[in-house]
């Protein structure tokens, strides 16, 4: 496949004539004058900019399902009246197309990867496979459900190999899975070099609640079972001292934010920029739909910038540059995928329309994305596949129409 | 014109198979078996939801060419080395194609009617007129440029009697304008029944520098003034006091709350529920783009949910309910205008795309619009004109190239 004449993001501005070869599934080359070879085909990338994939590092995809199902509520009745009478109703099929109701919202959005945890992992992994888009899929283990552990291992062991998904381990907090319950994790994840996906102090209660049974932060707790290192990818992180922050440092610890959550939540507001300071690698995620309620990086990029230069009250802090690394390298990184726009990545990509008042006047094509973009995603690839072509999702009508049969079962 | 078959909300849900008859201007009738009269132009709102048309409450709109220009910095270099040289350099052509850039982006989002404040007001109210918005203009005037005050009473009458412009009076704040200047604004306003449109209270400097020279706080001066009445409209209200907020309840004043600006200015969070509950009539306002970086207030209803219960440490704070009548009722209420979608009322709607994954499952439609809606503004009508048809603005390309060559003309 080849992308004729797009612009790419060069510094903080539009370098354009650029021609993407996309070859299988890795970019091949890019600069200007590329040749298509003969029968292959071509896109026309004329006044858009291709960006690469945006990754998703914390959902739980399947809960899309819910959205709007339960908003503006205190948490513990928003899990007691609402969330968990639908929980326990949940099977296979209200997974298969609660993910696919969530991978078309994420195409919409640029988003080629996500990383999720949830119960049900074989039919996300499945789901979103068919989807065409790449996840790292954790396998939910929680103390309430603990038959859910045998499933871990052969889970891990079905999609080791797989091309677009990688299995995890998600033990969901350090307040709802015993220690037994995490060393069980860290094992497996040691043995099959997983990682761990976890949420981690997200509220100021699991931290105190943690602190007065054990002494130790949640941080501090994890560091103390030896699971503090590269393959935990650690949500949410409101409450963590400046402490906590340079033992998930040290450890090389990924962090995502979800400040969108977070804030509708009502969990607090993350330290995202003395994270990022003290070299922690942070990551963005949208968490689930049901407490969001969308599936949108760019969102989570404008949010988190704008609510730390208040939280700070430093208008300088967590420039668009820094937001945008979070949500394309560091979570590249993170993951350890080769990802980006360069010859060699895997190609996983989006061709957005430029000619949209929001990108003019045409000048600081980052702080553009970050700032104003309100839509205007034409074009996803992931894996030399296109998902969406000008808008166009193949299927999606009847995913949406499937998906709503699925949310008037699990209410009735 | 005739809609056909569109949804329209009703209370929290979808009330489908509408049917919205517009006779010129205004809303005829609205209901299900609606004929159409023979060559009546017929628009199909089958799997659209029909919402009446959002007002911006407070914005700057030729400041669209500024966008992206200086993010990320402190307050007083963002005025001086960046935005100061370029409004010095501001001619009538710029601001006409700087305001129909904004203009575009509102009609995008959704957006029917936009109150101002800037410099060249005539110029704003020709190019909103020519792209068939609603508007209420307030001249700008700022003690820095005497010159302006002589300009404001022609002002007020050449617009006087205008269908879709409402002429204002703009004083800037009450730490950029002298006693003498906001009389001035006060006077004509009594005499034209006109609006004045003002910064009140946005930052903490402001609030403590009238203090320590008048003793008063911002909302206090004007009061004593004698200005806090309902055709005050009264920008950010960020530092005001339980004491101040009982005065503008009191004196039946607007506040327009801007939350994305006031976030990434880093001004600080307004208390925006206690404002509400205290009876203040508060509606929306994105800002300049300068400061935002973008014009839409799906955006601001978002933000202003999930930033208020984040702050109030509530998820129950500022609900989804209460956020849509702030971009709607209530400011159909502070400008004295007949919208809405009823019968009788002005014909200033959007159609919405209902078939896009961010409204699935089909369920609290209100909850959608604020907490997950990410585009799918299909259609745009002003005052029984069709701004936008399916995504499709006559003469945007031009508009985009235009402000375009307008920008590298300021920054040469």
């Amino acid at each position: 496949m080849l992308i004729k004449e797009a612009a790419i993001i060069k510094g903080d501005g539009l370098l354009k004539g650029q021609d993407i070869k996309i070859d299988e599934n890795r970019i091949a080359a890019i600069g200007p004058g590329l040749n298509a070879d003969r029968g292959e085909e071509v896109l026309d990338g004329r006044r858009k900019l291709a960006i690469p994939g945006l990754v998703n590092a914390h959902t739980h995809l399947a809960m899309t399902l819910f959205r709007g199902y339960a908003d503006d509520m205190e948490l513990v009745p928003w899990l007691k009246e609402k969330i968990w009478p639908l929980e326990a109703k949940l099977n296979e099929e209200d997974i298969s197309w609660g993910v696919k109701l969530g991978c078309l919202e994420q195409i919409r959005a640029g988003i080629t990867c996500y990383c999720d945890m949830y119960l049900f992992p074989d039919e996300t992994a499945s789901a979103t496979k068919k989807m065409g888009l790449r996840a790292v899929v954790g396998a939910g283990v929680f103390e309430i459900f603990p038959e859910l552990l045998g499933g871990v291992e052969p889970f891990l062991r079905r999609w080791q190999k797989d091309e677009l998904i990688t299995p995890a381990i998600g033990p969901h907090a350090v307040n709802t899975c015993s220690e037994q319950t995490l060393l069980f994790a860290k094992e497996l994840a040691e043995k099959y070099k997983a990682f761990i996906h976890i949420h981690l102090s997200e509220t100021r209660q699991e931290v105190e609640e943690l602190k007065s049974r054990m002494v130790l932060s949640p941080v501090e707790y994890l560091e103390s079972l030896g699971m503090l290192n590269s393959h935990l990818v650690a949500a949410h992180c409101v409450w963590v001292s400046p402490r906590d922050i340079e033992k998930l440092a040290a450890g090389k610890a990924n962090v995502v934010h979800c400040p969108v959550s977070n804030m509708k939540l009502a969990s607090g507001f993350s330290p995202v920029e003395r994270l990022c300071s003290s070299g922690v690698n942070v990551c963005l995620g949208t968490d689930g739909a049901s407490s969001n309620n969308n599936l949108n990086i760019f969102q989570e990029m404008k949010v988190s910038a704008i609510s730390e230069k208040c939280i700070r009250k430093n208008p300088t802090a967590l420039p668009a540059s820094l937001v945008w690394k979070m949500a394309t390298e560091n979570a590249y990184s993170c993951f350890g995928l080769p990802l980006g726009l360069r010859a060699g990545g895997l190609a996983d990509l989006s061709l957005i329309d430029l000619q949209r008042p929001w990108f003019y006047p045409e000048n600081n094509i980052v702080s553009h994305l970050i700032y104003s973009m309100t839509g205007g995603v034409d074009t996803t690839i992931v894996n030399g596949k296109i998902l969406m072509r000008e808008g166009i999702i193949p299927g999606e009508a009847e995913i949406l129409q499937s998906a709503q049969e699925r949310f008037e079962r699990l209410i009735s």
